[in-house]
């Protein structure tokens, strides 16, 4: 099941800060010639300390580089990312003697959505991340800075069946939540356990061979006039219920 | 305060759905030629329903007009959104018998993040955003397109300070929090009243101007590795912090 994401190029000053402070392997930093403010200095303090090759480049240069259009004049070239095993996620779970929280995502197609959710994931205290192998989009640039350098943190597993995967976890002990609308209000749960949480895609929600094999379907209120939240911030306010719920004990 | 935005075009199908079905004054829509699925076929109905004039392109006209580049086949002309005025947002809460819930966004720059946080704001049940005149984003294509909607009834008000609108609606009754990490834990403050939640920009979250205004500050808590929630999301968990106590009572 593992896989490796191939050359690999991390932009924006906060992502290539935070890559270096993960201990990252970082093959070269591209910066903008004549940049001097304070994160840069850090960037090449980091880059120093770790005998990483710094090439100052003109602007035209990092445009060229850049895959997200955003690099604000710092990219690093990095070593691949490489996806997780879901068996490792658990193991991290009970290193740290913790019920395992793990985060599905059913198709999340927008690399915005996908690196916001990774983040939550990492601040939530969750263990890993489950992305399904077709469709859905994978670890890109644009993920991985809009992830803030969480996936540096966070494992991400890439899995073929997404429902398959959820029976195997329920045979760990594992209870699984989606969210629709339909379902009974999140705060009338009970997320305390080991727990899969269930995102779906940001136009269709959740398949529905993936929704039944749920255990629980969590409705988050809805007082306004459109349908749904963003994928994202569903994400985190489920995310976020569950934490509230762990924290009560 | 008052002021427009000029011409406007919203893309992708739930958009345009929702922006008809809220009402909206569309001048035209543009259609990908030969186009047929459910969605396009609800778009031509609803344009007919109201005499809308509908124009069949090819892809490129269409990529052409897009802002975005995420426009999916469909493209509408409308009418352009205006700001609302802050007491407004008191009024539509007083005509509601309900506590003023406002969002208030100290220089939130990401269109995709302004768009979510307002497509929260509406389902989280809160009566406006407000949004700074100067450095931060406005309106554009793509925050109509990512609040799928929510932009169509949920007023925003551009301000020239906040801290002084912050200062003026304290007189109003309401009380201001904003997210910060050395805040106290969300679920230890009183966020039941007349409220503005304050939220600082991706880079460097609330302005310490602002934040002096506010009369609480609250922490969400943080169990991962790196150093904060996407806005939106954050946004997102403490909107409906304020939610659940909300519904409490």
């Amino acid at each position: 099941m593992s896989e490796r994401v191939k050359e690999f190029m991390i932009e924006g000053r906060n992502a290539v800060i935070e890559a270096f402070r993960a201990g990252k392997t970082i093959d070269r930093v591209y910066i903008l010639d004549g940049c001097q403010d304070g994160p840069v200095i850090t960037i090449k303090r980091e880059a120093a300390k770790r005998d990483v090759q710094i090439k100052y480049v003109a602007r035209e240069r990092l445009d060229q580089l850049s895959a997200t259009g955003k690099h604000q004049g710092v990219i690093a070239q990095a070593a691949a990312y490489e996806y997780a095993e879901v068996e490792d996620m658990l193991q991290a779970a009970r290193e740290k003697g913790e019920a395992p929280f793990l985060f599905l995502l059913d198709n999340i197609e927008d690399p915005h959505n996908l690196g916001a959710i990774i983040r939550t994931a990492n601040l939530a205290g969750a263990h890993g991340v489950i992305i399904p192998k077709n469709r859905a989009v994978g670890l890109t640039a644009t993920v991985a800075r809009t992830s803030a350098g969480a996936l540096n943190y966070t494992p991400v597993a890439k899995v073929t069946n997404l429902s398959k995967t959820i029976e195997d976890l329920k045979k760990e002990g594992l209870w699984f939540v989606c969210a629709d609308m339909d379902g009974t209000a999140m705060y009338n749960l009970d997320l305390k356990g080991p727990i899969g949480l269930v995102i779906g895609s940001e136009g269709e929600g959740v398949g529905r061979l993936v929704k039944e094999k749920c255990d629980m379907v969590a409705a988050i209120p809805m007082k306004g006039d459109i349908d749904s939240l963003n994928a994202s911030v569903a994400a985190g306010v489920l995310a976020y219920e569950i934490v509230r719920q762990r924290l009560q004990g």
